[in-house]
């Protein structure tokens, strides 16, 4: 076995090549069996197996820079970099992060988690090399999905212009997510299927062993190699326009085309762009049929591909996606606005029950949003359904083109609260703080499949935005709660207490209800409330929780400033009521991966947790009062 | 005068040609007149006359729907569509905003205010245009500036590949605010000057006037005459790449061979674009020589183009661009990163003494911080300067790629607090509620030329990022109040008191002061603190404050959910210090333009409004004491 012996990419260059395609297999292996356990991002990691191969021996890591755009695809790079021995702790607490991450390596140049950041990200690291007389190479790993986003174009747009040596590679494996969308798409298509590439495809090692070998470094040599490799690569207009040199398409799977293509690219003196074709899920049957299902995946069986359990419950995803596909046939003029996440976001049933009111804009929530406000102009409802922590991208967009013209756009914030293994860059716990700076937004938090559809009648009713946010599954209720929450205008009390009382906003609702059990067993009687609708907040139960002296706490799975807990206080400060007595939220840091149990905990939101604090509290209060 | 009877787009369709230039002379005459007094933006409008009399000749408005990019070229528009009688009122408190204002006309589709939104929301007024199975034409014109932002491609992308019918118009000017930067200006100047276009400029008429008419809708008949244009015209390969038909270089000032194009092309079934080269600040000699200068301007002397009265205030972001050149000079790898606003944001030195190390990428937020964050990494230590509303950009970068590296990248947020005239779109008010959801995020709001300078020391030597939010202008102190505005760090007494205690964030320190006066005269001593740094907080402060009697109040010059006012509240719950006893801060609700005086008496900000409620609340706390 080669893979237990690289303890650093140079390890890697004593290696030949039938070595190395050896290698490629082994680190497929350890990646499936990893994943299979673990869950995480499966096909494109298989996909890009002989590119990291070919990356890391054709640079001299860590002198020279890697940047892997979103960074999903980073398993085969950290296999490869000296964590070989750790990987089984992949996306587990205090083991391997499933993202590119500084802390844990310095082969891990940047970290990312959202899309199309890399080639920025590279050109400053360029610009600050250049400023400080340095030599090294920098090159970015940029997805097919990822140049959706603007950010990427604005990067190109950049350092085209500005002529700066760096070295993009396109990792072209024709989906984003789930299948890609837009006419940048539609033209790599093209140079895929294009006659130059299918030529390329059967004569590429004997066209390139007769590019003559980069020995020396004059420019004219490389500008000979470069009319050379163009006469039999395709004819690009697009990055050519951008001020790119275009290189390709490449066979991504092929190591020693790709050494060749790199070694003799990196040292020309302008951007450069290599457009390298990979198969998502290469070397995994079932990965390979179905590369949209194993892009992300849960613990599943190597051998048929199926998952080791499936959760069975509901999606909080799904049932929006359902109500809404409802109030379409009833007439409400409704329409779907997805970012590259069709699938994740519960709205699969629309690419057959509502084709034509679906749109999946790539990666690019800005457009999204603004597209959907001016659909909304027009005079439609869309709903734009996105993960929380990617709307992030859309912020100055919801505050400027939908809240300041008091449109009826609707977001459906989904992975709200903690993602669990994904980590820090995918935490959707900052929303409700942007959204309760935005002047006419509503914003509903349910809890339960009834408060969803209850949200959504309230959202598509009313003249201006609104957003849903919740996390992935609808919690298991038992019935008697269940039918408390119905409604999500008014808070409703799920359970009466005299002592204290707890207002949880959204589905954290279960772990206050556990906590009340806990006060329970100390004599401590703890009411319960259901907090749906955040902003407005519900006055009227305010004002009456407040008049009670028992003392109020809040809690929500969101960051404290500006969230749920705040607006009580502000609220309470403004009707001259006692604050509530403490704010359960998650504080000023970032939350690393791991299972929500072990975060909730580090951010002292557990059931134990909050019960004694609360039991605390109550205990000094009742002192005081007696 | 035409200008005084058009009412009503329509109206223009009964002038002939030379009516109608004589026509743009009166709009331009009127531009010159209400700018010269009410300041405003200039060189884009002056350059925009003809185009906005061949479109609302061209289509029917208001059916048809015609959306302007960035707003700030709307002055023909809105003189053209009902609004020259209160035209004088612009940008004045309830006059006419400078921006597009669906509340103000029918004819305003959509609003605008930061740029690169207006293809996005066109195209999604086509997609609810087709859904509802309604007829009309969508034209989005947008600057050759804007088009470096991401959100631009991100709509080209979606839309060249959705082959929805829509026209967009790129006004090209060849400058942004200050000149224009990336590879997509140097293709669109490849364009203009090509032997095509050289070509056309000259033959244009006689050319044009062989075009067939479009008397019937036949698609061949488009396609004869897009044949015979695209041989007179520029050969395109971007936008051709995008999915989009070009058509162009096309002589913006020229109303007939635009109305000509228009016409044609308005009935093709797909994206088209057309390219139209405008003179900046056309008509107006000094605009033209100094477009730059003239693209926002404050109200000036139309014969010799000097400012009628100079504020000769000294400005906050050109004494930070002066400290940090001079902190290159002792050593500090600092570097300054702009989004096509180096001179608004006071960083025009950089142009001279440190060219090198000024990156100006055009207006690409997204990009700007990604790429200071690849610098950071690279061992610099960028300062990305950019308004505090367009930085709301980088938002979801700041906090995923600079902030989650604990990177240290320094933020400068120019224009924080009202923006005066150029209203809701332009109020830096929401800064700090995403600053203080970053972890590692320091933030600084100086109110004097020191406290920036011992800001930027501070931000310098820490490892992590760091924000310094401040307004244009350095407020002008009385000695004795300058000499104790000198620490960023530690909150400082300026003026002492024993009834209550006003906390102010940054400049609005000048109204707290006014507030404690007016006070004074009522026999209340109220001390006031200057609070620079506002994350972290200075806990020693406020620890000493909170342990008198005397009720503490803060006041800020932004949004209530998240700011300064509700920090300190935070502060005080965990530390079980009594909570303020009121925040002074902007409510939920967007603030229209006008005086800055009459914003903060809007938002209950003002000297007396604030000195009123302190009294109050001092009475009623002085009366439960005795």
């Amino acid at each position: 076995m080669y893979l237990e012996k690289i303890r650093r990419p140079d390890d890697l260059k004593a290696l030949d090549i039938s070595q190395l395609e050896r290698l490629a297999e082994e680190v497929r292996e350890e990646i499936l069996r990893t994943v299979s356990h673990n869950g995480g991002h499966l096909a494109s990691n298989l996909g890009v197996v002989e590119l990291t191969i070919a990356l890391l021996t054709s640079f001299s890591l860590p002198e020279d820079k890697i940047l892997l755009d979103v960074g999903h695809q980073c398993y085969p790079f950290k296999l490869l970099t000296g964590r070989f021995e750790r990987f089984s702790s992949l996306r587990t607490w205090e083991g391997l992060s499933g993202f590119p991450q500084p802390e844990e390596s310095v082969y891990d140049t940047f970290t990312a988690g959202h899309a199309s950041t890399a080639i920025s990200a590279a050109l400053g690291l360029c610009r600050a090399r250049d400023l400080k007389g340095e030599k090294h190479h920098v090159a970015a790993v940029v997805g097919d999905g990822a140049l959706t986003g603007g950010m990427c174009f604005e990067a190109l747009n950049d350092a085209g212009s500005s002529r700066e040596p760096m070295i993009v590679i396109l990792n072209d494996n024709g989906m984003s997510i789930s299948g890609n969308t837009g006419a940048v798409a539609e033209y790599l298509t093209y140079m895929r299927s294009s006659k130059g590439w299918l030529q390329l495809k059967k004569g590429v090692s004997s066209a390139l062993l007769r590019v003559p070998k980069a020995g020396d470094r004059l420019y004219d040599r490389f500008g000979r190699f470069k009319d050379h490799i163009r006469n039999i690569f395709v004819r690009d207009t697009y990055f050519d326009s951008l001020g790119f040199r275009y290189f390709g398409p490449i066979d991504g799977h092929n190591i020693s085309s790709l050494q060749r293509v790199l070694n003799r690219v990196k040292d020309m003196h302008e951007p450069v762009l290599i457009h390298v074709v990979t198969q998502k899920g290469r070397g995994y049957r079932p990965a390979e049929d179905q590369p949209d299902v194993f892009h992300g995946v849960p613990p599943f069986y190597v051998e048929s591909g199926a998952a080791r359990k499936t959760s069975g419950a509901e999606a909080f995803g799904e049932t929006a996606s359902r109500a809404l596909l409802d109030a379409l046939k009833k007439g409400v003029p409704v329409a779907a606005v997805c970012a590259a996440m069709t699938d994740g976001t519960g709205f699969s049933a629309w690419k057959t029950e509502a084709p034509d009111r679906l749109f999946d804009v790539g990666i690019a929530e800005e457009h999204a949003v603004t597209m959907a406000a001016g659909m909304a102009r027009g005079g439609m409802r869309p709903a734009v359904a996105v993960y929380d922590t990617f709307l992030q991208r859309g912020y100055d967009q919801m505050m400027e083109d939908v809240c300041q013209q008091n449109l009826p756009v609707l977001f459906l914030m989904d992975r709200a609260g903690f993602s669990g293994a994904d980590g820090a860059t995918h935490h959707g716990i900052f929303g409700l703080s942007y959204l309760n700076t935005m002047p006419h937004m509503r914003v509903y938090c349910p809890a339960s499949g009834d408060q969803l559809r209850s949200a959504l009648r309230g959202a598509l009713t009313q003249a201006g935005p609104a957003a849903v946010r919740y996390p992935r599954y609808i919690p298991r209720w038992p019935e008697e709660t269940l039918e408390l929450l119905t409604d999500a205008e008014t808070w409703s009390c799920v359970r009466e207490g005299t002592d204290a009382c707890l207002l949880a906003m959204g589905a954290i609702l279960e772990e206050a209800l556990k906590a009340a059990d806990i006060l329970a067993q100390k004599g401590i009687s703890c009411a319960v409330y259901a907090c749906c609708r955040v902003k407005p907040l519900d006055e009227a139960a305010l004002n009456s929780l407040f008049s009670s002296a028992a003392p109020v706490f809040t809690v929500e799975e969101h960051e404290l400033s500006g969230g749920f807990g705040q607006a009580v206080t502000a609220y309470c400060q403004r009707a001259g009521l006692p604050a509530p007595a403490h704010i359960f939220a998650v504080p000023d840091r970032f939350v690393p991966h791991g299972d929500r149990t072990k975060l909730l905990a580090l951010c002292g939101l557990s059931a134990g947790q909050m019960a004694d604090r609360i039991g605390r509290i109550v205990q000094i209060s009742g002192e005081k009062r007696s």
